[in-house]
């Protein structure tokens, strides 16, 4: 892929100085750039790099010229890492499936596939299943009966769909991703262990013994348009109504979302996040790596979950949240900075008992 | 599926009021409800959704009457989660794979099938696999050499069954699970930075540079009747003996077993949760989603563990706990809400060491 | 198989005393010990049970003698541990795939097999992929177009290798594992949510709402020679440049590495450890189960984390550290100690506030 550095500026709505006619073939950092290659040094510090490489062309930051790193072409962007969306997006090849079916696919032939469709090596489609068009679902890929799946999806291999699920348009399914496993939920003929440690805040009571009853899993997966599912990351089906992901929600790999959960519009899940079931998410919730949401509680839009906080109670829109449990990221830096001083005041506290006589009288 | 309410008052163990010969083709939530569907009307809450759906028999609280929701049948019910199990299994087709064995499923030919066994497309079986009577197993699905699966057990697709692993009757593995992995076991030729922190607690020495040597893994995994085992959750096998999960436990998605831990009856392990090797669990232990286990301890019968809580040591039967490291729930509440007074707990100390002279001195 | 003790003893380096010919076929635990067996009593807890099996040869722990446990032969070695290690090897049978390439599998002609290579059935190897000599690829196993595979590799079941990925020699890949997913990496037209927590440490702001846009994914992963990567766990691809995973590091299940992470060598990362992009870890670090790593950070060689620690900020080499957030694990234990002394503390300090009047209008 050979591409004129003046349709890469349009692409990236960049302001070009130099020879606006260089092709290049891809992008790298300064330091291992070759000759025909897009160096891209947004800073000074990643610019440096620029003398041992062979760039011809780089992105440079504001205030840096061409002349002083001795290049035939710059550009330059507002924002550098939305330059890299647009560039990256040029350069990207995709996954290569060929046209067609491929012939040792087993494909049900009540299934209607779109126009253009690609389909892999040893993929399985199930009956009644309906694939839009430009779809391209790679080796070892499968889909049960009755999913509905949109236009230019893509499933990498050992992506699962399950029964009647239904996906949009533009969705990503990564690698062993999971869409449409059943609901973990069982119940005890009497209240469980469970049920009487949260009417109880963790009273510790003698229960007969009993075994779990299954909940069948009935509801389904609706996912929106635009949403991408990290490898191995697993949505499971609701009990009755569908467990829900809303357009433009990024997933990362190794999440799990629950049942009956909603999840809405534009939220980043990062990887190994965990949510359980009926939770209700709104737009452009933010969280982070290895966060975990409590079942049947409510998380407003915009509220963002630092790496690895526990969110065990609802939150209300706009927060900011960190912790075990999550609390205000502000709150629970302050609560943290006094611990770290626990040792010392425990010390203060002995001596003042010391000096203060009798005390303990009036514990 | 057409089931007269008759016939579904007794799956549900129900009292019925009025017109017990409608039929019914399944069951949703009042708002959402069809004309031939039951509604879920278990409390006023969701009652309340009547109105805005066609249903014409719902499941009611007690105290509530059909008349005043217009209904021609109310069923009446003990424990509505319970009836939801019932009911669930009454409606649930189960997954749809085609009497017999697929031809492009590569079965080798020393395998045994048990009898109305359904084999899916592109399933491996291996040498000397036996498996149960009507079992299913889905497309893209395999089964290692040597392993032996019990009756009516549901391998999802991508579902993998490592080498001689041994799986009761009634066992459900979910997409892209994991049956049998190596274990996690490697030794340096001296003692590694592992064993040295264990043994001092953290102190911190400097070390010889050593690589890791693999302690192949010769053991296997048991697993007993009605366990479950969700989405892209992983069980290792036994180095020298065998993984044990008992009859009646389900495991939820992404959780991960490590090699040698037994885990008794009817537990719940929810999603995300981590259990190391050579752990011992008892029967109907629940840890909460995304808790983690450390490997070598032991965890008592009945023990509830909350979401996100870290197992460092071992845990008596019965024990309610929560934390990072896990305590007693009651305990971890009460530490908690201590240390969210500390700040304040920070600006009396100073005042008090203002108000009393000398205190330093007595440090 | 039927092994010479003498041959163990070699391939041990230990110590026999008795009947060097006597051959075994494995190894138990002493109470499950059949009489072609070595029974594993390396400490005297474990030979109390030699009584219960039926072994004639075992491996002693120091001072043993095998008269007193009436056996034939009794290998004694300096670390038993060690001696488990090339004990398993002994016997480990590995994989059963047949030699050649299963005529179910898709591979495309224009990859290149190495010599006495084992592919499986159902695997699909895409175009310009090279395999070393006497790999071996399991069912259902997928390899994208341009991958590189080393000698002597060992994929399972579901193991996924991306496009262009370059993995070296003596690779295992388990169960359903992915190499080369798509980095997660998206960008809003104006600065984020998370780009304003991460500048104000937490203050909530209103934002205008936005959608994310997806930088695509160009780099690679380049892992090294005896690397080990468990089931279900997954290494995303790098955006501009790889990912690296160096020699001789083991991850374990359920483990996540982000994009244009390095690890270097004889790491061990354990069960759902998870790292985010752009980390830098050394040579030798150990991160415990269910350690996450923020992203952007760099963590020196010879780390040792404890489980479930969040680490997220820069740690240099040598630290053992502990917590969420992670911090020296010595430091983490004096103020935990000090914090379960936090309900006694408050107490005294009401107490003081009595007895010292007036300290309140000193606040």
């Amino acid at each position: 892929m050979h591409i004129p550095l003046s349709q890469v500026a349009t692409a990236l709505d960049a302001r070009i100085d130099g020879n606006a006619e260089l092709e290049i073939t891809g992008a790298a950092e300064p330091a291992q750039c070759a000759a025909d290659q897009l160096a891209l040094a947004m800073s000074p510090k990643y610019a440096e790099g620029l003398a041992k490489g062979q760039a011809r062309a780089a992105i440079l930051y504001d205030g840096a010229s061409r002349e002083e790193f001795g290049l035939e072409a710059a550009l330059f962007v507002a924002r550098p890492r939305l330059a890299m969306a647009h560039l990256s997006k040029l350069f990207d090849p995709g996954p290569q499936i060929a046209p067609g079916i491929h012939p040792s696919a087993v494909v049900d032939p009540t299934a209607k596939i779109g126009e253009d469709a690609r389909i892999g090596p040893l993929v399985v489609i199930s009956a009644n299943v309906t694939i839009g068009a430009r779809a391209r679902i790679a080796a070892h890929a499968s889909i049960d009966h009755g999913a509905t799946i949109g236009d230019d999806i893509l499933m990498h291999s050992g992506a699962r769909v399950g029964a009647g699920v239904t996906i949009g348009d533009r969705v990503i399914l990564h690698y062993n991703s999971v869409v449409g496993g059943d609901g973990f939920a069982f119940v005890t003929p009497k209240p469980s262990s469970v049920e009487v440690v949260r009417a109880t805040m963790g009273a510790e009571t003698e229960l007969e013994h009993q075994s779990w009853t299954r909940i069948h899993t009935l509801g389904t997966v609706v996912i929106g348009n635009d949403v991408e599912l990290g490898s191995c990351s697993c949505i499971d089906r609701g009990t009755i109504r569908a467990t829900v992901v809303g357009n433009g929600t990024k997933i990362d790999s190794q999440v799990q979302i629950g049942h009956n959960t909603t999840i809405g519009e534009d939220c980043l899940l990062c990887g190994q996040a965990g949510v359980a079931g009926s939770v209700q998410i709104g737009d452009r919730v933010v969280l982070a790596g290895k966060v975990g949401v409590n079942d049947n509680i409510f998380i407003g839009d915009d509220v963002v979950a630092g790496g690895g906080s526990n969110i065990v109670s609802n939150v209300p829109a706009g927060r900011v949240i960190f912790g075990y449990p999550a609390i205000k990221m502000t709150t629970h830096m302050e609560t943290y900075k006094a611990m770290r001083r626990l040792p010392r005041l425990l010390k203060d506290v002995a001596a003042l008992k010391k000096a203060v006589p009798n005390t303990d009288k009036n514990d």
